[in-house]
């Protein structure tokens, strides 16, 4: 047998294992009663331990050099050695202690950001901030990847990402937000958003979220939506992909653009080529890629013009109650409505791209610079001054918002960003090769596009790395001059500017 | 470390297997996208690779070995040692290549029983049948209990079971099931339940199942209900129980009485004692005994007069364009129906004993006779027209209705019967010691009965084997008397007997 034979049967009940911890967790998520969370975090505790000492054994290094010295593998081969290397360097190279205290303080440290955001009182989280960035600091010394610790962290999640390269995109990047909002803000004619928030009712809005998906050729045959908390999309195997929604009975956008989001991501997930199934390539590229593909569908097609001269019709039918004899101009307007807030993620297309840079610029400061924890939440509020131009009232509404410093996933939040602005090139090369699309849409056509994502994207998982991908399909580089043409575009005539 | 503990602690992984395998076969039931079929497969069969690996390793053996010379162990250390070493020896006894070749048997059986069944013609599955019987009788070789090849495997669904024993209790049985079913069928007063028939609207169905269950005590912060096909009760750890049931529009019982049902199996595994939770021995004491607490609560409780008249102003409630006019007598007599019929699970509580005997019977010419596989529809029909007077149309309606025997599961049977004969003698203790069930029924209080079966039952798991339990609970052996009394005592007032 070659060497890479028995490396990918060595690995296919890792594989495996990933996928049964997947559906342990969606469960949990999904399904699971409250009283049972002791014995789900057991369960995927032991996954955990069994895949763990599969992965970490002297037969996979014996076999990944083994491998390593074979000759004339072929793309998908070299990808998959590659993948493997990367979880087993990670996971050779971080001490089991380190681990575990990081999953120890991960677990008190989420319990005691919800109680400080619920008091919205900063100081009851700090001590935990404080030992997870001295944590990840470690873990990130471990790594040892690219020219600062930070480097270490980004590359978990947008392998090939490095803090300069980011840091000079998001340089770019922020004079042109801060200059497409201030028009905006200075514009008399806004958009209304209150009938976003009359009643709509819940059955309704789920019959109408599985329309969508149809329409949008999710394949309820290797997929299903549920409902859930905060919604997401898993895979429990390369056939099985879930993804999640959720229904505010007084705010519309949730669970339409909830869905059409994790739609993006499902959409991914069920076109991976049928070689690369149930396979550590099977995966998207890049956290940044996979968002992109959510944020295309949510945003680029679904917050689209066209989009709604398509459906909303269908929707006025849904909700005759409150939009029979609302104007579809009005509503396209009311889901496009851009303004300074607090929270990143109920912002608008402009200003989500400052929230995040404020993170990134926070995030080095934690991680290479050490800056003190205490004076966390007055630097956050400086920056959102600057940035957006207003002050949160509190901790909740600033520094204490989102849960992922808790789980110590620092260098996670730029890759939102790096999904809006792959996504508005990729849709630009892709309005090139196909310039009906718009006209698609407005026959409720979806097909097009998708198949252009499929095979230029999907199909690939994570046989090319992001930044190669990303160059495959564009031509060239990611040049945020697309993003920002994009946003003037679509939002100077929104705005009448 | 005491022998003991270091037994229970090499198990407690093994506990936590199974219950992960249970959550992917709850999930394959209940949520699986069609498509998904064969890397969910896959995935069982990866964890039940990795469980009996650690089953049957030298290390297990070593362990029962000290553990059984240690002194002083308690009741629930000498169960759980009990149950390890039952789940070990089968485990040891039985070549992996036989145990491979059953479940390969099973699957391709199972595909050639639902054509068979589809098709109406026995042929397709005899082959299978032929197979799968050489195969099991080879299995209860191995295994090598009690005074016949069939003792060994009624052992595996009842321990302590044995056919003599069986045989005994089932030939009292047989004449007063038939006595009792004559009168019935001579009586020119019957019930009438077309009413049964009319449409019920599928979402009304559902809510009123959940509250049946809330009012059964059901306790949601560690269970919950969905739909599957066939309704099954399941655990995924000792703090969370699942149950299904089904909703057909146009039969009101399936739902109503499914949910009541699978209710009785859900608090039976809610109530396992602390001590035992999350070890082989949170589990029912035997088949017949899970499947006497299901009897209990779906037929002595759920089909009674007092249950009824607690419940049926909410039942008019939730379907007032059938049910508002139509009196609650005829409504309780509607759903105790008796009259032969040709498919087991749509049997009555007098009828559905004489299905069970009929297969009683033909398993043990099959499993320790060796009688001709061919001439089993004709057997069957024979004996069908003997017991319950009418004979079968086709094979589909005769041999091939049960699932079962595609699977091998011969010896399971019985424990059908078993539960409705335990429930009837244990419901009677109940009420000896809490006369006033009925009365509490009436007021929709359902919590003494609970206590009750709580407190003589429930608790203990599997600590006491199923005929020992009975005895503390009845303080006498299994008698049959208690059945037929309350069969004769509540069917021949409904048909003016």
């Amino acid at each position: 047998m070659k060497a890479i034979e028995a490396l990918k049967e060595y690995f296919t009940p890792l594989t495996r294992l990933r996928y049964i911890k997947a559906i342990l967790e969606w469960d949990q998520q999904v399904n699971m009663p409250e009283g049972s969370v002791n014995g789900r975090s057991e369960q995927l505790a032991l996954i955990e331990e069994i895949y763990h000492k599969k992965l970490i054994s002297r037969e996979t290094g014996l076999l990944i050099e083994k491998t390593d010295q074979e000759q004339n593998l072929n793309l998908i081969e070299s990808a998959l050695l590659r993948e493997i290397r990367r979880e087993y360097d990670k996971a050779i190279k971080i001490p089991i202690e380190l681990a575990v205290e990081i999953e120890r303080t991960a677990s008190l440290g989420h319990q005691a950001w919800e109680k400080a955001r619920e008091k919205k009182d900063f100081k009851i989280f700090k001590p935990y901030l404080e030992k997870m960035v001295d944590l990840k600091r470690q873990y990130a010394e471990k790594i040892g990847m690219g020219n600062s610790l930070y480097d270490s962290l980004l590359d978990i999640y947008e392998p090939g990402a490095t803090t300069d390269w980011i840091s000079k995109i998001f340089n770019e990047l922020k004079p042109k937000l801060i200059k497409v909002l201030e028009k905006i803000n200075s514009s008399s004619n806004k958009p209304d958003q209150s009938i976003l928030k009359k009643n709509y009712n819940s059955a309704k809005q789920w019959e109408f979220s599985i329309e969508i998906l149809k329409k949008l050729n999710f394949d309820f045959n290797i997929g299903r939506q549920d409902k859930s908390v905060h919604p997401f999309t898993t895979s429990l195997s390369s056939m099985d992909t879930r993804i999640t929604t959720r229904i505010w009975e007084n705010f519309l956008p949730a669970c339409l653009f909830g869905t059409i989001h994790e739609c993006g991501h499902g959409l991914y997930e069920m076109g991976f080529k049928k070689e690369i199934h149930d396979t550590f390539l099977a995966d998207g590229s890049s956290l940044g890629f996979h968002e992109s593909m959510s944020r295309l569908w949510e945003n680029i097609v679904g917050r689209s013009r066209e989009f709604w001269n398509y459906l909303y019709p269908l929707l006025q039918k849904s909700f005759p109650e409150n939009l029979k004899n609302y104007p579809e101009e009005n509503f396209y307007r009311s889901i496009n409505v851009v303004q300074p807030s607090f929270i990143r993620v109920e912002a608008d297309e402009v200003t989500y791209g400052l929230h995040i840079i404020l993170r990134f610029e926070l995030e080095q400061d934690l991680i290479n610079n050490g800056i003190s924890i205490s004076e966390l939440p007055e630097i956050w509020n400086t920056k959102m001054e600057d940035l957006l131009g207003i002050t949160p009232p509190d901790d909740a509404k600033g520094v204490l918002q989102d849960v992922h410093w808790s789980g110590g996933l620092f260098g996670y939040f730029p890759t939102y960003t790096l999904g809006n602005l792959y996504a508005s090139q990729i849709y630009f090369i892709a309005l090139k090769k196909n310039p009906s699309l718009p006209e698609d849409f407005k026959k409720g056509n979806f097909t097009n596009l998708l198949n252009f994502l499929q095979s230029e994207i999907h199909q690939y998982g994570k046989i090319y790395q992001p930044l190669e991908l990303f160059k495959r399909v564009a031509g060239e580089k990611l040049n945020i001059n697309y993003f920002s043409n994009y946003l003037e575009k679509k939002f100077y005539p929104i705005y009448k500017i």
